[in-house]
């Protein structure tokens, strides 16, 4: 890290106790989800919004702010200053402009609706949600007012997610990938969609699965005395702004190993992102993952472009052969056939990597008219089932399989989706920036992918703005054909 | 929890930010121990360091200090809102009246104390440890100093560890002990020291012994969803100011099932206490044990006398036999000798009941001699082989064995031990005051057991100063005869 500008030493000195506070933070999150006792809840959010509210009056504490834009002024600052004082920025308007007042009751109605959303999923009836997420939707669009947009309203949500995405690149990206993707899809219904495979009902021993996992991670390498693999409801990965301390989760459903094995190297590429952060960074602003739509183009990038690629079957068939006994009557290729199957379905989390990005263009489309106000939140249930059958030609039966099934609007998480295909656009583009990866992956040369990842991704942190990043790492900024050719050439 | 004063309300409000750090630096201080990947030490270090500092600046904020010296000049206070004043106060003398500056300097010393300690021991050699030892104990001096004390500097020690301790008590207790003690171990002797027991080099398999120490635990009985048990290098409770969320750890060395069995039982002491704190004291100064001796009181009442007696071994025997196939020969009569086989040692952590005193007699002179200036760190391994010899007749043969095995000093702890011997003789008081206790146990009373601890001691938290609590519950205050009059009816 090259600092030298003293104001900038002073804010990073000053910083330390915030990062504090945010990796404690952080590790209460990773402990809820993996060892609290059930019980401990209570107490837990009552010390995750104190402590929120004691980062914010630390960021907004006056001497602190001005030091910030002292720093802004002075000329000559370093790249690392620059991001360093960016990213404290980025935090700093947000408190500024959206008032506490408006994130209490913001926290308040998500904690509430998290638990209607809950309930509604498991009764399929979106009428128990729905008055939730009316507020959710009320109070967000508040929030995008008081932030400020030039174009649209969820410019500004999307920017809370991912610096700089707007609507137009969301826009260009899926103009793009929509009607290449229903060709694509067009040629494969014409073949005939797959049947359901024996291995999707197949239960497995659960130790030996994570036995298998450790195997299959050790195999692209990982430093030992920095990770943890837990489990837990819902697969994350848990990064502290230190590459010395980073933790990622599966679960382990009763049939079907392909989900614990996918999201463990998911969770795996997540977590080699943060590993491989300049060390010099660690305790700064800038010793993260820039953006969402990054991290999940490093995650994607592991479980599909590599994990789900011939050659990388051929080195885990036999780890999963040796801890799978039932596993031996399949060879390398029906492994594969069987990681890649591609078939319309309802849920975005089960979907394959086709149809994948057209489940996120349906979530797009909902919440810029919800945002806009040009959508009444009791009209999603049947917009939601009629775009689905436009986008993929299937209708869910109810509620639970349609607008009820995922988690993130319930969380007042609206803007967020569009940086999962954002992450499998990049993805695309690093693999053709790499050149022959594939022949990489084929070789084992692991090593050599991680040090590309380091080099131009991973080890400038939060330094650069995302479109920055891509644009050095790739050459271009977002380009969505790559992923279209990425596509078209493996399942054609 | 009965607060009728507004200042006090206004107290509370405030504190609850600095109990989320108390509760967050808890979590943190767990998980390094027990699942924290090592490399993350150094970030875990520095945001431990960050929140103590943060606490200590939240404390000492003048409006927060007005408001307690507020509150405490309130006439018609309740229990609740004078245990409260008072926890608080003491914390705030810690604060105002040692200067950070030694803090800081107090925890750089200990911090590498800890590490030139391991080594030492490692290597038998106390000389590495000296010049450490040797500044640990005049910071200690200048804290005594700071803090104040009537008699004797050890007392504003002790008082950091046992609210109103002094070195008066601890002689008055150690001069009814020693006497009784060496007594005792007189008689015994004249039956000649039993020889090494065969179980005490069998190895038992480590699942099967955590499968039994659950259900050890299951028979006296804890809340599920508000524990856990871990593992740890060394065996802790933790406790987070709040009933909810009591986690224990134990370790599990390859032989010897005493040992993981014993310290989770002691572990479980602690963690009862904790857990059965009046829930309105939750996130409150006073939602938490007392001080370090009434708990100790608690782990030592449940892991020698209660777990060590005839009747509890009579009830564990089966659970035992039935995961530890080895003990299949073992009689309950056996047992119950093995659990409870007396002979001097060397090493305090693997002491028996009768003899554990001493070893607290020997570092409590030493301790006094050493904050007094009495005594030159150069000599004192020859005074504690010395020592060791006259209190229990053997002798270490090295230092790793004698003065370098507590990892107490190294942490800057010097004022605790006698906490230890407190706990044993409050617990005697314990079971004097309960009546029955062995019949109580042999019926597998426990509920009863267990309501009488939470009637008497735990659901009063921290309202009460540790000498009246101890006199509410048992009628008098610290009384070392009962524990002496319970060890001679035990080993007579």
């Amino acid at each position: 890290m090259e600092i030298k500008s003293s104001t900038v030493k002073e804010i990073l000195e000053r910083y330390k106790t915030i990062w504090a506070l945010n990796h404690a933070s952080g590790v209460l999150g990773w402990d809820r989800e993996v060892y609290m006792p059930e019980e401990g809840i209570g107490g837990r959010s009552l010390a995750a919004a104190e402590i929120a509210k004691l980062i914010q009056k630390l960021m907004l504490d006056e001497s602190f702010v001005k030091l910030i834009d002292k720093a802004k002024e002075e000329r000559d600052l370093t790249d690392d200053e620059r991001g360093i004082i960016r990213m404290l920025e980025r935090d700093l308007k947000f408190y500024r402009r959206v008032p506490p007042e408006i994130v209490a009751e913001f926290a308040k109605t998500t904690s509430e609706a998290f638990v209607a959303w809950r309930t509604a999923k498991e009764k399929a009836d979106f009428k128990i949600f729905a008055p939730y997420l009316e507020r959710i939707v009320e109070l967000t669009r508040v929030i995008a007012d008081k932030l400020g947009y030039d174009e649209h309203p969820y410019d500004a949500l999307l920017d809370l997610y991912e610096e700089g995405l707007t609507s137009r690149d969301v826009d260009s990206i899926f103009s793009v990938l929509e009607p290449g993707i229903r060709r694509l899809l067009g040629r494969l219904e014409a073949r005939g969609w797959p049947r359901s495979h024996p291995l999707e009902e197949e239960p497995y021993d659960r130790q030996s699965m994570e036995a298998a996992i450790r195997e299959v991670l050790g195999l692209i390498g990982y430093p030992q005395r920095r990770f943890r693999l837990d489990v837990s409801p819902h697969p994350f990965t848990t990064g502290l702004a230190s590459p010395f301390d980073v933790r990622i989760t599966v679960r382990y459903p009763p049939r079907d190993f392909r989900e614990p094995l996918f999201s463990a190297i998911h969770e795996f590429g997540h977590a080699l992102y943060e590993l491989q952060i300049d060390e010099s960074y660690a305790f700064t602003p800038i010793g993260t993952g820039v953006s969402l739509g990054v991290h999940e183009s490093q995650s994607r990038f592991w479980e599909n472009i590599v994990g789900r690629s011939r050659g990388f079957t051929a080195h885990i068939a036999p780890i999963l052969r040796r801890h799978l006994p039932f596993l031996s009557k399949y060879s390398d290729d029906d492994l594969y056939y069987y990681f890649n199957i591609v078939r319309p379905s309802l849920i975005r989390t089960e979907a394959d990597e086709v149809t994948y990005n057209l489940h996120i263009l349906l979530r797009y489309r909902l919440e810029r008219l919800m945002v806009a106000g040009e959508v009444k939140v009791a009209d999603l249930p049947a917009l939601w089932n009629d775009e689905m059958e436009k986008l993929l030609g299937i209708r869910p039966k109810n509620d639970a399989e349609g607008v009820l099934q995922d988690i993130h609007w319930s969380h007042g998480s609206i803007g967020y989706f569009p940086t999962y295909t954002l992450g499998n656009v990049i993805a695309a583009q690093i693999r053709h920036a790499f050149g022959t990866l594939e022949e990489a992956v084929a070789a084992g040369r692991f090593a050599e992918i991680k040090e590309w990842l380091r080099e131009k991704i991973h080890r400038w942190g939060a330094v650069y703005p995302p479109k920055e990043l891509v644009r050095r790492a790739t050459g271009e900024t977002y380009n969505p054909t790559y992923l279209l050719n990425y596509l078209e050439n493996k399942y054609k």
